[in-house]
């Protein structure tokens, strides 16, 4: 697709809005809006026919190849509703780029990246209704590809969907940041190097399933995964990217094929540049973590994500011994990187570095 | 479910039969017979329901937790006609009793195994006219679990769909059994220990795929997996077991958590036990092969699954070099298995360890 040639993406409208839930009642991506963006592709043709068309379900035969290979990529990003009313986009471009980047991991044919990032655009306006406006709210944006042959054999599909779906989600935290429990995850692995950790693909999120489920046994919300050749090495907690803070340096776990390359992360990454404080981006052993903690060096923790932004660290559980990180309590990192992405994001503060993209032109 | 309770699969039959292809067009898994199975689960009910329905599209909600995060497992067997017309199942409890591993891997409920066998004998037997006859032809059954809660969050799916499909399939050797290349992977990985490797999950296969493309591009079908860990222990070739016959031992890796159990791989096992040829489960390592290759030992390499039986590799190509295995031709001892497998599976000869199973009852 050649750019400047961009395709109409056709719109047709649903023709009864659904009712909206309550603000107080919409929890993660349980609650879709009325309408969502689908293309296809088809092997000889690429990508075609862009359209946004009432929210339903869809048909695939049963051999389709998503239901057994898992072929299929995804991205999460989320649109705000700032105090004078205005819909924004935060660092979409960088989801469609990194979109693209999974597509290659398993052989997935990549989008135009204009005309997807049109599309988020227009979804997002043509059901701009559903963008909650209650403190801590937001419209989450799901934008996937499925691979749809009828063909039950180990091969890229010659046909895809591309979907854009949209769920308005509650706020992570109702009653302000809360710092959780982690397990340091010893037994499952999530991925590995030359694996598929570093795409956002279904493959890795089922792998991950089972640990979360033994972390609720121990109290914990989710995991500290490690790094599957040396089990020693941090990689990710839970979904999200992992930082620590250690004598006044911040270090977070370097990109080396097997985790994700966050854009929380990378945001967190230019703040802490601009504000001037240490940051670190290298192998980080638990070894490492576990003699901090002992030595009291060990200032804060916290993940990175679209979800929960900042997700404060409250208790390491290694081995079954529980380590109090900060005494429990939010460190002032995490607070001052929460208060200032959301203040970007909602538009409470300037925006320094452009990250933030109009929906309605 | 208990035992002696088992529900009553209800029987929805198709309107019309759908014209079947002739045996010399049939390919693999691109044809589907009249019917499938499916079965519901519903969190607190359990899994219910469980009734033969005409092969048609399945309606999933766009957030349908499978199409974010690949919760899915599967199987794949075969049912046999014999010269005598019976249509018989190969060791069809061993997939069963695998599929149920895997759920356990993946957090999905396991299904009752008296049920799943006996929707796999109901379902072949109401197909039975699409059970082929010709030569080297069977009747490729694939079972398999999908998640489908709409919900799109990382946590186990409230609900699943347990379907069955088949696809009459044409001989894999049209023209006798053939060695093929074979690519030894060093860039990417398909498995690691604490990882789903010896889970049969979507997510290890869209894994592989960019692998398989780029062996192509070398004139291999399929790739050698080495071990994520070392990058240097024998794993996988493609989605089969791999044996390798060195100083006439036979040696195959050992089940270490991340590859897969394979029912041919064991049925292998079995003959060479009852023939006192000598074999080993071990770890073995690239270089091991390639010595052995280089001295002259390296008798035999073949790999082995539901689809190709027995596949003779006639090439390892390593690191750019191409190594000829018996001179690139079929060796005695893939003969020899490969006739005796299907022997038995076709009827031709004696089934000595009772792997054979009755549809009509």
């Amino acid at each position: 697709m050649r750019s400047g040639t961009m395709p109409v993406i056709e719109l047709i409208p649903a023709r009864e809005a659904k009712p909206k839930p309550p603000a107080d009642r919409l929890g993660f991506g349980r609650h879709f809006t009325d309408h969502m963006f689908v293309m296809d592709y088809e092997e000889g043709r690429g990508w075609h026919s862009p359209r946004i068309v009432p929210y339903q379900p869809i048909a695939l035969d049963p051999s389709a190849m998503v239901l057994h290979y898992a072929q299929t990529v995804f991205e999460g990003l989320k649109a705000f509703r700032s105090a004078d009313g205005r819909i924004r986009l935060f660092r979409p471009e960088m989801n469609i780029k990194r979109l693209n980047r999974s597509c290659v991991r398993l052989s997935i044919p990549p989008v135009d990246e204009q005309l997807a990032l049109e599309a988020i655009r227009k979804l997002v306006e043509t059901d701009s209704g559903w963008v909650p406006g209650e403190a801590g709210t937001s419209l989450y944006i799901r934008p996937f590809i499925i691979a749809t042959e009828p063909h039950v054999g180990v091969a890229p599909s010659s046909t895809y969907l591309f979907l854009i779906i949209m769920s308005p989600v509650g706020a992570y935290y109702a009653e302000g940041l809360k710092p959780v429990s982690i397990m340091v995850e010893t037994r499952d692995v999530r991925a590995v190097p030359g694996g598929v950790g570093d795409a956002k693909t279904g493959g890795n999120y089922a792998a991950s399933l089972r640990a979360q489920q033994e972390a609720k046994k121990y109290g914990s919300s989710q995991v500290l995964w490690l790094d599957g050749v040396h089990r020693r090495y941090v990689e990710e907690v839970g979904s999200m990217n992992v930082f620590f803070k250690v004598d006044g340096t911040v270090v977070t776990p370097e990109l080396g094929g097997s985790i994700l390359d966050g854009i929380t992360r990378n945001s967190v990454l230019r703040l802490l540049q601009q504000w001037g404080v240490k940051a670190e981006e290298r192998r980080i052993s638990i070894d490492e973590i576990e003699e901090a903690h002992r030595d009291g060096r060990l200032e804060e923790a916290f993940g990175t994500g679209t979800a929960a932004v900042i997700s404060p660290i409250g208790e390491l559980v290694l081995g079954g011994r529980k380590l109090a990180v900060n005494g429990g309590e939010i460190g002032p990192l995490a607070s001052k990187l929460y208060e200032t992405l959301t203040g970007i994001q909602y538009g409470r503060i300037e925006d320094p570095f452009g990250w933030m993209m109009d929906v309605l032109q």
